[in-house]
């Protein structure tokens, strides 16, 4: 009954078999060999369109190095105030942008509330340097909260950012997921709604590690290979990462797996709801949820052998927790299996 | 016959395995799980004391955050002047520590010489703030340039770096092939010889993407666990890497590939000193070896499938060449075939 | 009329003539001269200890440096979410501890709430690395709302802060006026009351360009000389901020500056608060006012030569301005005009 | 007998007057008052062109900040091998890049010799990451070993430097002397020689804290404003340092101070070339000179009260200093009296 995070999952066998195959003999290195070219093409087919991707070691590292491609001086990402971003990334994003500012906006649910954004960037006039200036807006999808974004709710916030002269980032460390849970296509989901660069996670849906840079604006990539190497995220035997893309992507492997994930937490979010011990926090849709416990509840669980997280409650005060109770995150995954998640929903009843 | 670099070559069959074996289930992420507990647990015995051992993605990580670790502002590295932290690594180095100098030492054969180095170390006077202040100094073994360092010289850069009271780092990239050159011990080359800290690279020699920092003062690594995480460098599923490390350090595996990658390299440069087209630009011990070819030979090569790199020539101006001649640096693997280098050395006689 | 700001003021006569004399002659350079030496004297009295006292040349230098000094990988600054060093900096503060957090607490009137700033702490876990570490709390003194915290206040931060073992920086940038507000003395609104650094600002109060960093525990301190030099803050010709520092600390003039300026916006305050076409913000006590003006009486005021700037309202909704209203920052200065201010009450009314 | 350094000199009279009548009533903050608007105009002028002029406090300061204007990721500085910029900076240019590299080129005298900075510069292939990317080169004029460039050295160096599109940046500290000595024009020994960015420096020359970076190319300039405020180096009362260059630039003040430094030089160089107890290190033009003393020599001279400093010899052997040797740095300035140097000149002999 492992439900702490999606990323104590291992690799799905045919990623493996990918690297196997892909092991024997010799290949350009850094990036130059044959099945790289041809992951750089399935994304292309993927997204419907031409894009420049590029290859990093973590989420961490796709999100930071992504923000420090568009950074200016003095610059400033507007994110949600509990975006992984700023909770969950040891400074990195400020570490590589050399102090870009990841400054908080709020919003019900994890997601960036529209009327807040432009309300946080109505503060910095044009050319008043002391203020630093707005080089990014980033959003998560799914979110950090469990939540999605709806794609409408996408090209609103798409449009603020581009009035601003900003590029809009999209963290989707669990971008698989929001896909699943909604039936958009990969392009419908970001640059068709003005996304123009995306963190393509796929370590936490079936892989050992594959985190990509997508920008849909290769122009903005220019200098993203120095930005990358500086970065110390240039891997040598880039191939060991193609393969797992290739299969990663071959015949929807990935929307399956995050298909079952979704509905692997569907059946906890029922258990939940249904339970007299425990109440969903919030309403969520992705492979994350949050709930109530009490707090003897949630001992007795974990004595059962269930693993899930403490969890801070959202700085809006929107949660209340009382004195007995905790606020748990429980996260499913490509591998979570039916028979855990049904004896954990019998034991919280 | 591709001698470009050992990072052109795959990952071992027994590092395949592992990972495979490793894949199913789920395990606690970023470090905590059994698996990593037992990679730990095998570097003190490689090692023979207690050493911190935390894995990163590349080399450049690895050399990069360890001179973070024990930076001071104004920091300055003693390095050799054709040192892979200078010549190849687009400033990582000085990205990760917000700018320590990489100072440039010279020294015969890629090996820093002690004599030049205390002559460096002088020119900085204690307390003059202007010139800010050496903090580590730091070998590679092998080195860039194919030839070892013998533990007595490791020594008497150990004791100039203690005296000046730096850490001493190693930057092992191929510290399997230093040993297999060597039969010196691990312990030997390392800690009893003065180091402080060890770049373990396995990525080179078998493995996919295997790194790790080896700190033989685990106080020099108190903050380090922040310092990878800010720094992009801690996997969620360090499984995948610990795996490898298994495979790669159980049975001697690691010293019997390195092994027969310089053996291929002994084969190579025996037929290259046995030619009349090309000559060895400087006597090498590891998988490395630097050679002068005419041109045309060269082109000739090239023609019939052989892959290897122009080279820079060092600084000092040892190595003449001609107007009608190429400096070129090959490289052989594990996985390097005995044939291509019988071929090769047929088509260079 | 203008009330820009304190640093649109020029110099005191008495730090000109300090200067003129110290002009002459040779004196070692780089904080070495006997005047160098003679005002880090005059801080220990002034202080009632010893401190180390270092010259920079910005105000946001100073805080900038004061947080490198005391810096952590993934480190977090925890102040006022519309503190100077979030709002007016920049990005100064993350660039010089690359990339420290500068996290944001909520508090009424500009001021830290403890209750909040506790309630941010605790989602810190201590060794969860993914979330950072907290590093310094800072406040400011008097704050950029122009209020004041009572020396308990900062008591009750200091508490916190050293509970969780941070150091409790104080932004003094108006630091005189503070002192001229309340009767304390320096020793007790910082060190007594647990303050460990102090950016100590002279600029805006009669000085051309004099802001030094004050360490209570000069062993914080001991890498400052070298933070201060990379950071660029290292004056040649110290003797030329020495010798203002020396003007401005003579015989009380510094607080006599203040108190003038505090008096003026006293005046400023009380024709506000009579005004019907005005009301004040919120109430203040240090020379800087927050009023909400009818947006024709600011034109009219502007139109007769008031100079002041339109400020953001604070984020947490308590100034409502209406749609024909403005917020207006207003600020005096040590060499602020009597007539100026009873001009404007007059035009105000 | 003060020859320790130019910066131990204080300010003329001229720049106290100035700054005397600078220092009343209010004017605007941050660059943007009359004064402020005044020096942009004489920098036009001087420089017979339109120029971008920003000010800043520290020549470091200028030199880092310019780089930073120019710098690309993985950037790379070309440096003579004892430029200011590696040797006394503490690590400021690499620090306000984020690591630029400074990449030392051997040269006689302190000079950047072109042959050697174009075989450096071939060592960086297009495209090739791991290298990184050149971004700049940069000269002293005069040198920090007391030599000039004459115009078509310039020439030749920016030529090189634009084939391989970097910026030329001069380091000009001492830029007046280098024009006192040479009786060329300002735009001569810039911008029409290739010079794209100038630190210009006038702290040691006459002022008290009086720095520039003038940009020929004012689109090189564009977010320079925002990369000097995070580097700390707006200052809020401009004026001051306005007034000083005002006075500085009026009626060729400048000009003639620098050449009074260089005549005191002058008389130094003859007295050392005429003495036996020491000798000229190498042939210098400027404020600067370098001579080789006898131990006892030197003693003797500090003993009676001459004041310079110990230096370290050139790193290519050039000059060499025996055992009971010593080399020494005179420099003089514009306040350095005849009586001291006639002294100092009897003593030696």
């Amino acid at each position: 009954m492992i439900f702490a995070s999606d990323n104590w999952s291992g690799a799905h066998p045919a990623v493996n078999e990918a690297l196997a195959k892909a092991a024997d003999g010799m290949a350009a290195a850094y990036g130059a060999s044959d099945i790289d070219k041809a992951v750089e093409q399935r994304f292309n087919e993927v997204f419907e369109r031409e894009v420049a991707v590029y290859f990093v070691g973590t989420g961490t590292a796709a999100n930071s190095l992504a923000f420090a491609a568009v950074n200016r001086p003095g610059g400033v990402v507007m994110c949600h105030r509990e975006a992984h971003v700023i909770e969950d990334e040891c400074g990195a994003p400020e570490f590589f942008t050399h102090g870009a500012r990841m400054a908080p906006v709020d919003g019900a649910g994890g997601r960036l509330d529209p009327e807040n954004l432009r309300r946080e960037l109505k503060r910095f006039r044009p050319g008043f340097v002391h203020a630093g200036q707005p080089m990014a807006v980033t959003l998560s999808q799914a979110t950090e909260a469990g939540t999605l974004y709806a794609t409408d709710e996408i090209e609103a916030i798409a449009a603020i950012a581009h009035e601003h002269d900003l590029s809009l980032h999209m963290d989707g460390a669990r971008f698989a997921n929001a896909l699943a849970a909604t039936n958009s296509s990969p392009a419908e989901m970001t640059w068709r709604a003005g996304v123009d660069i995306l963190s393509f996670g796929a370590t936490k849906n079936g892989c050992w590690c594959a985190e990509a840079v997508v920008f849909f604006d290769p122009e903005k990539a220019r200098q993203f290979p120095y930005i990358r190497k500086r970065g110390a995220q240039l891997f040598s035997k880039t191939r060991f990462m193609a393969a797992q893309f290739m299969a990663y992507l071959e015949g929807d492997l990935w929307l399956e797996l995050a298909g079952h994930s979704n509905a692997m937490a569907d059946e906890l979010r029922a258990g939940i709801a249904a339970s007299s011990h425990a109440r969903l926090a919030w309403p969520t849709r992705s492979n994350e949820l949050f709930a109530v416990f009490e707090t003897a509840t949630a001992e007795r669980l974990r004595r059962e052998g269930a693993v899930f997280y403490d969890w801070n409650p959202p700085h809006d005060g929107s949660v209340p927790v009382g004195e007995n109770e905790m606020l748990a995150r429980l996260v499913t995954s490509w591998s979570t299996r039916r028979d855990d998640v049904s004896h954990f929903v019998e034991l919280i009843q």
